[in-house]
This record gives structure tokens, sequence and C-alpha cells, in this order.
């Protein structure tokens, strides 16, 4: 057995990008090289590893290095890409080479894969290899196999999670200090938790591509980074995250993937916002830079993953693993499921997305301001759940959580109450997941 | 598309065993047909269900049913079988005839897959065909996926889990009311929570059967349920909770594997028992019939999955995940990996392994007693962590908590304490999980 897996040729590995996730691929690869060959059936060699700038210091031969990433994609001796780049441009163009030229792809693109998963997947179905991409959501933490085998013969209805390290390590420190949206922020850049310019992250844009990806493989149909709703944190502020422990909840940027039955059928909600979370829900209690999704499945019931979602280790993690699958298919013949979107159910927009609102607004002093508030709330048939009214004066308050109704109905209630005299101001509106009413 | 997969022959199930999640998979191959036939690229049929008694009354074409096992699986348009039927006899020879006659096997028998893994691993192998058995441990968790592909490039340190939903809801209940063992089971039996022959369960047979599973894929070593070291909860009583939490902790069964590194090199130590875990842990909070498990691995750090370890659907949600990765493997060529025991590992005695000790003893209510019961503990180099005094006179109690130390030096030292006279009974012993030092 082990002479048979010592004759087997060695399956060679192009690694593109050498940032902190592909050097840690690599560190993994030469340390592990005994390990994986066993788990393989063949041992794994790295052919080469593609970077811009060739002065760099890196761990690694440099004879392995080169700038030229589509040579080193293009040749005969490599098996499997592994695509740690980013961004759409080049990386889409070298991994459609690689995958028509019969190459096994592992990518952590997540921005890539939200937009353009058919494309690739189509080019991977045509040349019967495998397009693996556990580490393009949730770092470490094993969703996309998951949902798209153990779950294979179960029917989602929702997947719901924290999928974004740098907002919620800016909400979880919100609600820890009470201090606000600016100083947090500042305060993750200076611990390397939040990048230079933050605004894929805070603005939701990271989230909403992870969205799209894991609404593609839950619901069989494709959803794209357009199909997904959505909304950052930069709006959330320390007296939201007050007002949430008033109710028993705290502020986290959800990613949500739903099933939404009305009357036209079954649609897709797909949609990204920062949300008010019951602290008794299993996703309050997820911190820090930490990661964790919520699939509640027909059959298997809620299911929670949790781990670490970003960094350099646990995300080489995920593209191991992918890896030595892929590798494994190369030895042993056969290949992964690849995207399948059988389902085609159509986007729901934002509007007919049942949702409950929490309202904080600035009111006049007076008596029947409630009542006026509540009128415009029953006018559109939202219900509502609780009133908290504070302060009086200048500073008098009134926050309104509401009940689950169409998100049109609550968007519209809040603009009639921006319009009403005896409300100076809406100073903050946040939906509120993780209830059932 | 859809017409080259309407026109494919459809794939053959037979099931054996029609009880709680036998019933469920029949009920979603026929209700999920037109998905499954998707997701697959071919019809799945079922074409015989194997049952006892034949005149029960059941939700399926009687036609289909049938007493003869043997003769269901060695048809030739069975491409499938799913084993529910459990127990070692007649399963493992249904399974192995299946398996060398080419037929793929999906399976929940944890009993039998912890001692015969690697004969059916190796008939399956052999017949170039998958053997699944998702459903095994934990219920509805992908727990055997993630660790055999997520991780297949990673190394494993790690492996704790509540795996019995019996003894959770016991232990759960005890904390939560503050009764007895004995009550709470009674009271779990009416529930439906525990067998009328609870043995398996609160024995810890049924986890300990679960950590040979977990075991062997975690660390690429066979283990078997022989090799787990087991004590059950029987023995622990409403003092026990409450003491615990007066240490911050709750008491959990647990099932252990681990990576220990020793004079002799690396080692696997797989073990089931009741313990203090802090309420800080992830595994503190999941209560009732719930099940979690938390891995941990040097690169992708701590993964925790949760969700329902038992029931008729949620089991049968693991199944048909199976069902459909198998199916889609005859489908399409190819075929999932298999157990892999390439490190063969020696197993670790419960005597050298590192483990904290709690315990609780009635002692004679005089000066010195401390200095005694702590000199039998430094004797044997176990350093204490933390001690209660409680009580007085006949009631005076003394409970220590020891750091890590080998469990031969800690249950020896609980031997040594019980033939002091000042300890006039050692009431209480339980090791204690999840913490660091």
């Amino acid at each position: 057995m082990t002479e048979a897996v010592q004759n087997r040729p060695a399956i060679g590995v192009a690694v593109l990008g050498m940032g902190n996730v592909g050097a840690e691929v690599v560190r993994i690869l030469e340390e592990n090289a005994d390990d994986l060959r066993a788990r393989v059936g063949a041992p794994l060699e790295i052919r080469g590893v593609a970077v811009r700038d060739l002065s760099k210091p890196r761990k690694i031969d440099s004879a392995l290095l080169t700038t030229d990433a589509a040579a080193l994609v293009a040749r005969d001796d490599v098996d499997i890409v592994v695509e740690l780049v980013g961004g759409i441009d080049p990386a889409r163009e070298l991994i459609r080479t690689a995958l028509t030229g019969g190459k096994s792809v592992v990518s952590a693109n997540k921005a890539l894969l939200a937009d353009y998963t058919g494309e690739l997947a189509g080019a991977a179905a045509d040349a019967k290899v495998d397009l693996y991409f556990e580490a393009a959501v949730a770092g470490a933490i094993p969703v996309i196999r998951p949902l798209m085998q153990s779950l294979a013969g179960d029917k989602v209805e929702r997947v719901a999670g924290i999928v974004n390290g740098t907002t919620n390590f800016i909400l979880s420190a919100m609600d820890e200090t009470g201090a606000g949206y600016d100083e947090t922020l500042a305060e993750a850049g200076r611990l390397g938790y939040a990048e230079a310019d933050p605004t894929a992250d805070v603005g939701g844009y990271d989230a909403a591509a992870k969205a799209a990806i894991l609404a593609s493989i839950a619901f069989h149909t494709r959803v794209t980074a357009a199909d997904v709703y959505r909304e950052g944190i930069t709006e959330v502020t320390a007296d939201d995250l007050a007002a949430a422990k008033k109710f028993d909840c705290t502020v986290k940027l959800l990613a949500i993937c739903e099933r939404v039955v009305g009357d036209g059928g079954e649609r897709v909600s797909a949609r990204v916002y920062p949300a008010l979370v019951p602290l008794s829900h299993p996703l309050a209690s997820v911190n820090g830079a930490f990661n964790a999704v919520v699939v509640e499945a027909e059959n298997a019931g809620r299911l929670m993953f949790y781990g670490q979602g970003a960094g350099g280790a646990p995300t080489a993690s995920a593209v191991m693993g992918d890896l030595v699958m892929a590798a494994r298919n190369k030895v042993h013949g056969g290949r992964g499921p690849l995207e399948s979107t059988y389902a085609e159910l159509p986007v729901a927009s934002i509007d007919d997305v049942p949702t409950r609102y929490y309202v904080s607004m600035r009111v006049a002093d007076r008596p029947g301001v409630l009542a006026q508030v509540a009128g415009e709330f029953s006018k559109r048939a939202v219900s509502i759940a609780a009133v908290r009214q504070e302060g009086a004066g200048d500073d008098a308050r009134l926050i309104v959580v509401t009940h689950r109704a169409p998100d049109r109905a609550q968007s519209e209630t809040v603009a009639a109450l921006e319009d009403m005299d005896a409300v100076i101001k809406v100073s903050s509106v946040l939906r509120m997941e993780g209830t059932d009413d």
C-alpha cells in the first residue's frame, strides 16, 4: 500500500498569490508532506507560486516563485491550481484557463465566486474537474461542503450567519465598551482587524458576496451579489447597542438567505444588514472576529457551525481540505459536486420579505404622540410588539419594535414617521432577526 | 440538461429497517423525488424495504415490503443499500454482501461501524464503492464529512463532543431542577428520551462507539469501542451538579478524542466520562437532547458543530445526504474517501492521559485534615487548583479540584484518600474538561 502510494506520480500544484493565506498553504504543503501524501494517495508537489513582487523575502525556495501566473497555470505538470489572488481580474481568466485545461481549481475568492460561479462551474463540468471554494465563506468553518453534500437530501429553509469578522469585531467591541462606531473602527484598524480602506467590510459588500454564494448553494438557484439587499454597519450607534440591551438583544451584521413563500410561490431572499438579535439566540454570543452560520433545514432542524472566519492559517485549513479532496479525485477518479441551479427560484425583493423593525425616534414631549405614532404603524397593518418611552422634554425618545410584516410596509411607516410634526427625528432604524414572531 | 437527466436510468435503493429513521427516509424519498432526481442526476427509486413484521401498518406501498433483507440486498437492480437495522448481526453480513456485490452502502449503525469499519471499508475499497455513515454520529449534524474531507489537509488535535442525547437530557434536567439521577432517568423515560433499558446510553456505550468512530477518522488510526475508556452517568448525583455550579461549571457526558504527546511519541486517547465543564465553554450551553462536537485542529483552530443528535427526521437528513452523494457517484463516477488508517498511532491508556479531577469527600471535622489530604496529592505530584470546605461536624465536606496530571496519579491519590482515617467517604470523583490548565 505504502509502496503503491509512493510510486504514484505526484500531483502538481500551482499556488497563485502568497499573502497571509498563500504563505500558510505553502507552509502546510511543505511541513505536512508525508501526511498529505498518505491522505491523497500520491505526493503533492508545488510546481510554482505566482507573486507580484519577486524581491519580497518569503519562506520558500525562490526558484518556485514567478510573476507569470498565466504561464504557471498553463504548465503541463500542474494538476491543481490554488487561486488566492482575489478580485475579478485576472483571477477569472486564470481560473477559466486552468479549468478548460483540465486542471482542478481551489479558490478562496468570494467576490469572483459570488458573480461568476455559473461560468466557472460550467467550465469545470465540461472538463470534468473540480472547482472547490470552501475558504470563500467563513474561513476555516466547513459550510460550503456541509450545505452542498451533507444536506444534499434535505430542504434548506434558511441560512443566517455572521460571516464578516471585521464588522463582528467592531459590533462586539461597541457592545462591550459602549463606544461609538468611528472610535471603534479606528481601534479595529490599530489592532489589525480592519483594513486601511474598510469599505468592503463595513459596507457589507464582503458579507453580501458570501450571502450570494450561500444562497446559490442552499437553494439550488443562481444568486449573485447584485441580488443581495445590503446595508452596512456605518450607521450603527452606541445608542443602538444600548437600546438593544434593553430589549435583551445585541446588534450583529447578518447575512440571511431565506426561502420565502408568498403569492407567487417560493422565492429566495438574500440580504445583509445589521440587526437586533436576542441574547438567547446562538448567533448573539458569537463575538470578536469569530464567524458562525446557522442553517435551518426541513428535516435536520437547526444546525450551527462556528469557528474562525478569517486569518492565514484558518483559511489555509479550508483551502487544504479542498486541495486534498481535489487531489484525491485526480488519483482515484471522480469529482465533487458543482453548483446546481435547477430550482431557478426567483429572487424576492426586500420590499416583500417579512421583517421586524426597531425604530428609535426623538419626539415632542406632549400627550398623544404615542397614539399618533402607533396610528402610522397600524395604518399599514404593521403590528407593534413593544414600545419604550424614555427621557423627557428635548430628550424625549420613543422606541418601537414591531412584529413581522412586509418590509415595504415597515419602511413606508418609517418614511411617514419622518414627516410627522410630533417626530423630531427618526434617529435609528434596524431590523430584528432570530425570533419567531 | 433536464432531458438528459430524465433519460438516465434510475438508481435503485434498498432500505433495510423501517423504524423512526427508515420511515423518514422513505417519506423523503417519495415526497422530494423531483428535487432528489435533479441533485443526483437520475431518479432514486426504492426497490424494497426490509422489515421484521409485515403486518405492522406503514406509510408505504406494501408491495415494496419484504422480510428477506438478504434477497433484497442481492437484487441486481439495487445500486445502494441504506442500512438502518442496527446491531452487529445480521447488519454486518448484509453490508458486506452489498459492498462485495458492487453496491454502495449508507449506514447509521454506530455499534457496527465502531468495530468493523476496517473490514467493511476494505470491502468497499475493493469494489470501488462508497461506504458512508454520517448518521452514525451526532444525528443531523455534519461531523464525519467535515472531519474526513473539510479537515483533510489539517492536523486534528482534539475532538470533544456531547454525542448522546439521552444522557445530555438527563444531566441538563438534573442541572436545572436539582433532582437526583434515578428520578430524572424515570422522567426521561416517561418523556421518550430514555429507552426501557437505558444501559447503552447511561452506561456510555453509545457515546464510546461514537468516540471510536470519531477518533479513527480524526487521527487516521483504527480505534475500536474496546479502545475507548468509558464511564457512564449512573453515579452522578444532584450534589455533583450543585458542587459544579459553585465552580462555575456544569456536568456533561463527553466523548473525547485527543492526540496525546508523551515519552513514546504521539498516541491517541479516546474516552467517555461525565466531566465538569466550565460554563464559559461552548459545550456547557448545549442542553436537552441536542448534540455538539468541538474540533480543534492545528490550523483551523477551534470549530464547533451543533444540532439535533437524534430523532427520525434529523437522522434521516444525514442518511439522505449520504444517499444523494453515493447516488451521484454512481451516476458521475468516482467515490468518496473511505477510512484512512495510515498513521497507526498507538492508543494511550487512560492512566497516562493528563486529566483534572474534582474530588468531593466527607471528612472528620478536626484541624489538620486539609493538610493531610493535600499531602496525598502532592506526594504524587498532583497540584491542587481549588479547595472548598463545607459544612461542619458529621457533615463536614472537602472538595478538591486539581490541575492536570497523569490520570494514574489522580486515581491513585483518590484510592489513598479512601484509606485515610480522616476521610470518612470519598463521595464523588469526576474529571474536569474544557480548561487549559
